[in-house]
């Protein structure tokens, strides 16, 4: 660090900034809803599902590879049945966790076990923020998100669309994203995957970066998963030709498939949770298992993102006992197949970072948290169902995830801490302020929250009478003006530019979502 | 219900109203955040400080209980120390559970097992709201208060002070209070156990409306606990005279004492929270053994009210991940006692009912829930640490609680719930509105939000962009105007109003806090 980034930090010296980064982990048994009897029947159901109502593979390879595996194929109807020896065979093939890698290898994320990591939002239509108010989401803002996302290390990895960037040719956008996210963070990184050319262009600049122990000839140089991204499924039980493209290119490669149903019940599936999840499992499966016809080991994630329908309006309900229990029950599921569990986030439909987008973004952290969610995507700032990040709240939401970082880390019990001696010699009525052990302790005891208030009300009206959303508009702007880039050889960096200018010219008018 | 009651009601249709009283109970295993070891080792410095330091009790008929039980007692420094044989052998006759009863039958409170009770405010010198601001709580308000009470029922019971009537002469306000609550609610009701006087009239007045069955006696007649209040601890380990006196009488009466220390750690007690747990525990063990020497099985609730200071300001601290913890390892050490464990509730610093008040609140509840608390005060409206009661909040917080509900009940999973055949039916890429499965369970499956908006951006803001304050606002008047008293024998009623009037002469000018 420069002697002029030394001087910034101590003037921010915001708590948030001197959290380090490490690994998450919840030492805790998980929380669960079901009972064991519970989870085997809804394994059962799953199986049953794959057996007899099939699943959906709209893509010629992803057929042939799963002929290939011994499953039963219809290729005019793009139609698969899979028998459960097949499916759990495939399964058990998985691996249990893994480390995904970062550029910096500092700041790699351990995958599986009782670790929790999170990560920004992705693929976000709109921006908002108080003064400029919800405009569609431009490169500047990814950027801003982008170092945001490197500063806050209570997030473990960075992500691709953390707004979308309208502003920019649809057949480019991944290109510059990508070129973005390595310059601005050295995080692990998510680009998209969606089908076989972008893919290809992720794992080639992804090669670029981490040099000899890329990953993109699939020829057993690489050594471990550096890029990764969401494979949705198309609920219910189909999943497309971009999400196959995908996957297929992203498991062959030994990087990451986060396999996702989206299922908001009462609309893609069932309206019972119970269905839902039967659904979610049975789509789970199928995905996870063709990661492992593609290449066993391939390093993937069990996800889940089931909730349901507001009954009165037809939207997407976040925040609610209903997903509440599909995120609890889908970590059951995981571990049952000894898979890692990924699980989303700061969700809520509320428009502004008010009680509502609180309240709906901690009852969905705290199920997550609690039962063992390995990958929190959304773990900051979404709002508005998905189609708007909000920098606020992205602050806000911040405050929760350093909370628990403290909060599981549990307290000591020992002689030090049980401090007799000094419960003997203050005894009744006396104060502990001012004693050795409670000076000693003074500044480093408790969590040190960034954005609580807790003045007196005439202290607080005096200086503004705040809310939490402004405080936060003040904080993330602080942050973004003590950001400082970390280093990157010049050497990749020239040639990940002459890969983009290279690759633009190469796709200027073709459309790669067809 | 008259027919004009009934029209109102039909008319508002809050899914808030819809919601029947009902025992609450988690069906899942508590939250754990400390070993048996650790547990243990909390407990045996808990026996150790009481053996060694001992606690004050400020009272002459106390320490007097106290030398009879076999305690050692210095009357001169008003100072007991306690055998850890005679603590465990009276903790042990304390019931693990009972039923708090309600004057209307329906509204028992069962306390103690997996149960949970949730009740409003208590102690709150100001109301807020957004039309009014900020200002000295008065009877309007309370009365208010009260009714809004008596209309959630996700709250269990009824309290005094949900705001402190400040224009009420002190000396008088229990007695307009509590008529107030026997008049506007039918549910359990908590009246303050401030010395020997009021606790007096407070079994007086409920003797009226529990006519036979009453309790003021202790001579046999009662038949349990119909009133209850808050036993605070003046920690460090200080019993006071005026809470001495309100144990004391409401004990020998049967009813219900909430023993609670209130330890805000770094300065009530040293600043780990390992001391302050095993503080919390010496206090409040001592005071539980208390009530069991002033009458054996007496009903009692092991209470816990610890968290932290923020040390920046010295201000108390709420939701915050020490809180969370010490609400945990609080709730494992009730259940090693076979006590009933309080905590609360909808904790939080914040000044407006902003998203800090959300995450604060959300930061206390879960904790709360999770690690079965059978008893919640406060659990709805709590603002700026505890001096302020919001009318918005108050509705914010009942939604949660409401979710609480939905949440707890878990989901089925039967043959129907699976819809299996639903699932084959509409097969991939279908869609489940539709069907007659769904459609059967259109309007009931799931949780019914009264508070959160789902609408899209635009629809929101041409409704006028209101965040979950301003439709709260919009919430409690509408509920306040469809208000309706429960039915009370106007012979009571009557009794009550003399009773009133003649104490109120009594006591005019006459200091009960000296």
């Amino acid at each position: 660090m420069n002697r002029r980034a030394a001087r910034r930090q101590r003037r921010t010296e915001s708590p948030l900034l001197k959290i380090p980064f490490r690994t998450l982990r919840n030492p805790w048994p998980p929380l669960e809803a079901a009972s064991p009897e519970q989870i085997e029947r809804l394994h059962l159901a799953s199986l049953h599902i794959l057996e007899n109502v099939g699943i959906d593979f709209l893509d010629p390879e992803a057929l042939d590879l799963w002929a290939k595996a011994g499953a039963k194929v219809d290729r005019a109807a793009q139609h698969v049945w899979l028998d459960r020896g097949l499916v759990m065979e495939l399964v058990s093939k998985a691996p249990p966790s893994f480390t995904w890698r970062a550029r910096n290898s500092e700041r790699d994320v351990i995958i599986g076990g009782n670790s929790i990591a999170f990560g920004p939002p992705g693929g976000m239509a709109y921006a908002i923020d108080l003064e400029n108010g919800r405009r569609p989401g431009t490169m500047e803002d990814h950027e801003k998100f982008l170092k945001l996302s490197q500063m806050c290390n209570v997030l473990h990895f960075a992500s691709w669309g953390q707004v979308e960037t309208q502003e920019v040719p649809v057949s480019v956008r991944h290109l510059r994203r990508l070129r973005a996210g390595f310059a601005l963070t050295d995080k692990a990184m998510m680009e998209a995957a969606h089908g076989r050319e972008i893919t290809a262009d992720n794992l080639a600049m992804a090669e670029i970066v981490f040099g000899d122990s890329s990953t993109s000839s699939g020829q057993g140089r690489d050594c471990g998963p550096v890029i990764g991204d969401v494979i949705n499924v198309n609920s219910p039980l189909r999943y497309d030709a971009r999400m196959l493209g995908g996957l297929i290119t992203y498991a062959r490669a030994g990087q990451v498939c986060f396999i996702t149903p989206f299922i908001l019940a009462g609309a893609m599936s069932p309206i019972t949770v119970a269905a839902a999840l039967a659904q979610q499992n049975a789509e789970a499966l199928a995905g996870v298992a063709l990661t492992q016809v593609v290449r066993p080991g391939a390093p993937v994630i069990y996800g889940g993102f089931t909730t349901n329908v507001d009954m009165k309006s037809g939207s997407p309900a976040f925040g609610t006992p209903e997903g509440a229990w599909a995120l609890i029950v889908g970590a059951q599921l995981a571990r049952r197949y000894k898979l890692p569990y990924r699980g989303s986030g700061s969700l809520t439909t509320a428009k502004t970072p008010d009680a509502q987008a609180a309240w709906e973004t901690q009852w969905t952290l705290w199920p997550c948290v609690l039962a063992h969610t390995n990958l929190i995507m959304h773990a900051v700032g979404w709002m508005e169902g998905g189609l708007t990040v909000s920098f606020e709240k992205f602050i806000i939401d911040a405050e929760t995830l350093a909370m628990f970082y403290h909060f599981l880390e549990g307290f000591k019990i020992d002689e030090e801490t049980l401090a007799l001696d000094m419960i003997a010699e203050v005894g009744p009525g006396g104060h502990h302020f001012g004693t050795s052990h409670t000076q000693a302790r003074y500044s480093t005891e408790f969590y040190e929250s960034f954005l609580t208030d807790r003045q007196g009300y005439e202290s607080w009206l005096a200086a503004g009478g705040h809310d939490a959303a402004q405080r936060a508009n003040a904080l993330w702007k602080d942050l973004l003006a003590h950001y400082e880039p970390p280093p990157l050889d010049p050497a990749i960096k020239e040639a990940l530019d002459d890969y983009v200018a290279r690759r633009e010219r190469e796709l200027e008018g073709k459309n790669l979502y067809e």
